[in-house]
């Protein structure tokens, strides 16, 4: 069986992972899944939001948006239209809760980090991509923090990655682009650990409901599908950051 | 070990759904999974929104709301602040979705169905009693229709029930209410078909990221849960419904 | 002459006062004129608002609002549509006033009211239902202060409430249904004390302007109305709040 | 008993009406009450709000606001805001009202009135000023729309004015200025036709509740105010309209 | 050549200032360039925003609006329609920068003056009479604070002023009416000081793109009308205010 | 004199275009100015505004906005505070309004291209590229709607770009960067076509007013710039596009 772009099923499509595109952002990086590409930047302030101050404890948050064009047909921007859409708080807090998963809140100290994952362009998976990228961000926002002593232990725990899966005519699939996304039956997003343990797990029959058997499919292909991406995770933050900030 | 209510672990909260709480809907329900109180109201109307149109499909949607007292201290209404909150969106993109995943929405003709789930009263599993309870009003509104006579064919395919799950002090359990949701180290609600086949899995590691072992444990008691609420469902819609309004 | 439920023009509807309907809040009521129910809901917190701080005084203020299916057919959610209406603020104002006109805010000390008023089923009288219920649900919030000793002396001065009155088919009746309502040529609400006196008096000429005798008729009428409205909320307040809460 | 600004109780302070003052509305008035200036327009439209299509019958509706700087000290805007406040939108509709029960509509034929009422200056009474300068500036657009031969009959069945009314210091006082309004224990705004009968009443205790004998002064008071305004209506209107726009 | 209101091609509109026409504000002034009629306020408050607090600096700010009956057709409003449109922002922002640019912001001390600049009637021009006559009320709200001895030296450093020019059927005009504003191929808006100097252009082809020679042309017209515009300024300004205020 | 990077006066940054960066859009280009990076994207969309049909012509608009961490901190997103920003209003008119001057609608059809210029990464002149970036994605997009043969004529009649000059230090400088921006007393951006014709002057003083002479240096500077700019895009669109998409 043969996928839309060629992959076998259990195949993720190339990702591709480019640390310090933006120059004022403490951490940021381009990621890429295939053609789907999220802009990650994290931004520190010192101190946190007022429901949380003098408590010790660090905050983490991200911010999911998408670029009018992005998509195969221009949709209207949030801001113009004056209220941001159910989908775009969802996969922002979703975001959010991904990465608060591997940090440790009290090393962090009273300081706030902000994830901005803009998708500038989308072929399905953003909001996987959208996490995986912006822990490479996270990472080397904490960096940056580390080098001007200001952590108080080790801030992140552990590695986290995304992915989808999804049951297309039939055959659970990894890392669906936009065509097998709107075809499939079923549609799951997994979070997990370097380590290999979910963090979230959002499984929606679009189509027929699935049985237990199906699940436990989806699950192993995620489980291997997040394994990977944690390696290319790694590979890429052992490298140097480069001095002159990458296009 | 007992829980906060007394309950074991596998057990879950009684549940109470008075049909035809409302006079003026085409159906609906007052639910209560324990002290959680939602009224669900399902509301007819000719036509489908304009996106829709000319297809011969009808459409079915939500909408869920809280009272701003429902919960232990007052918050402040999104009418009031001009704008939905994404927590409100989210589940109300929920309750849509799981209900569309029982209708046919060829046999229901172009007309529209829109379930209001209002929480009157708040402690834990609100989008499960809503999802849940909004099944019983859709259900008196279909009838309402075949009385009609408009309809073309069976359109509730399943019945859909829904139940949340979690690990608290390391014991997965059923049906958290409000004291034990907030413990929870990991959280989880589960809809699922009369036919005991899943809808939607949504979980989310609150504390420490779960295993693939605590994973099958709580699909395993989510799924005997979902089984009890469809027997519940049931015997509810077995009953004639009373000419005079309860209340 | 009869009208079209039966009653006779200066006959109420039968008024249902359910004390304690809601576990969490310091007061609640659910009222009912007939088929119109009002969950009213009193919240106390420490503190006023910025403006009136430092002063020694209390604050009460009241939201009024409906659910989408409280009326025949259903409306837009003002939170979905990202603005209050005009009617709303206008009710929730009234509803405010009128319990501030028999609130003593030096004895409330800098404590604040909430009322919220939420309107489950309309058939008429919303407005006046939500003012006899608040005020019930006021005073359980009230003794609730009282106990915790926090009060400097007699918060609530007289009893307050409210009724309809109109001139339907040039006959002046009380407590107007919601089809009376519609065919009204002047449509009145009269807040009174329950000494007599009057607090608010909004008269409106649907269709043709009324005179002083006509105006003198309605007034007589709601008169008397208030007078047993504050006969049953003083017999629903005389009973014990049961200990376990009402539904 | 002398007022603040050397009016006695039953007195009104004197009333200005410039006719004419826009170059481009079908209908303006800069009505002055003392210090008091609102600046009314009436814009014609062809057509009505889509509701009341092919019904025959037009529509007359009216906008009130207040400019930044016409208090004491400064307002935000409500533009500036992003919404209108509660008390804004209830005068508007009590405008609406007050000049609907004076048109006939179906005279009016599927045309659309709107009556712009803009504050530029407010010393109390900005309500009522507006009522009535806006029912001058109804009158000239009706004219205009009688010259262009347009409507089906007498479109003005009465006239309209309106009035303030309050009790300070124990005293009921006629159409009460800033300083005596924040002082009023009772406040009633009467709005009534040329011919004497009543519109609209709004009575309110600011302070004290206020009793029958109290109320019946107040209407006394607002009867003759509004009989006087009548008649400074009137001969604003008999004058011929300046063919150079006045200032 | 003759221009629509029969000027020549270099001659400006009647302008006629009306200062003090608000008795609340600071300083106010009605400034009329021909039919274009702007009301503008200043309003004085101790304090300035809070990004400027402790820098011992004022702040100086203005906004601008039209009423909707101010053009030949209604508009809604912005209040109405819940958002401050572009151009009125755009405006706002001029007239700001405009009046800042002669303010020494240092010897307003820690003081806000806030320019109300409101269209009460439009005939092309509005921002540019709004500019000149935010001007005359800016300066009696500055003699205001000198006479309470609150500043720190001279506040203004220089009369600021501006008019529109164009270039309309091939030809450069001065002051464009509404008339020919529609119809110009360029349109450019000059801010200059009573000392000669530019303190903002805006130029915009709204037809051809113009060049060089043009552009020349066009700032020699607008140098020239602002020259007299500062005279005219200095003329109102060096009358008494009239202890009655003006109508 | 030598500028904070180095340049002299009259030099500006490098420039970079690179086309088809998105694969979606019909026109693309990623354009950088030294360390700004403009993402613009030309959509094109059969029919036009509502207010334009039945014209035969078509309409070019544009929207400009910023990613949250393109500047050196953080600024909160429009779209979560729920309204534009005057900047942005202006900017996005400004460009629009740039590009139409190039454009001939008749010649368009009617038919629409949106062009939306994102900044990912500013460090001063961003509202310039994005001019000269949409520029070269519009011309990309017209030679899409050429191969589709829907073209009734020569859309394009001229290029156009944009720069800004300033007075820094009392030397007047070409293209400034963010750091100049802010020191900057006088700001100008200015609009020119190919043919060396102006669309758009937008000169400011941020702090003292200029003269005519200092007006004309930075005319003539801004005049050689966007010659250069124009022989930059004219390079730009000689090439062929890539098959492959630019990354």
């Amino acid at each position: 069986m043969t996928r839309v772009d060629g992959r076998v099923p259990d195949e993720r499509r190339p990702v591709r992972i480019t640390r310090g595109w933006l120059e004022h952002a403490e951490g940021s990086a381009l990621i890429e899944f295939g053609r789907t590409r999220v802009l990650c930047a994290a931004s520190v302030t010192e101190g946190v939001p007022r429901w949380r101050r003098d408590t010790g404890l660090g905050w983490v948050t991200a911010e999911y948006a998408m670029l009018p064009r992005a998509t195969t047909t221009r949709s209207e921007r949030e801001s113009v239209k004056g209220r941001l859409g159910g989908r775009t708080m969802e996969i922002s807090r979703l975001v959010g809760r991904s990465l608060r998963a591997v940090v440790d809140v009290a090393a962090l100290g009273e300081n706030t980090i902000v994830l901005d994952c803009d998708v500038l362009q989308a072929d399905g998976g953003t909001r996987t991509a959208a996490i995986t990228g912006a822990y490479v961000a996270l990472v080397d926002a904490v960096r940056h923090l580390e080098r001007q002593g200001v952590l108080q232990g080790q801030v992140i725990k552990d590695s986290v990655s995304a992915i989808s899966v999804g049951i297309v005519d039939g055959v659970p699939m990894l890392d669906l682009c936009y065509e097998e996304d709107v075809r499939a039956e079923t549609d799951m997003n997994v979070v997990m650990t370097g380590s290999g343990r979910f963090v979230e797990i959002q499984g929606t029959a679009e189509g027929e409901p699935f049985d237990r058997k199906q699940l436990d499919d989806l699950l192993d292909l995620a489980a291997a599908g997040c394994a990977e991406l944690a390696r290319v995770q790694a590979d890429a933050l052992a490298e140097e950051l480069p001095a002159t900030p990458a296009r």
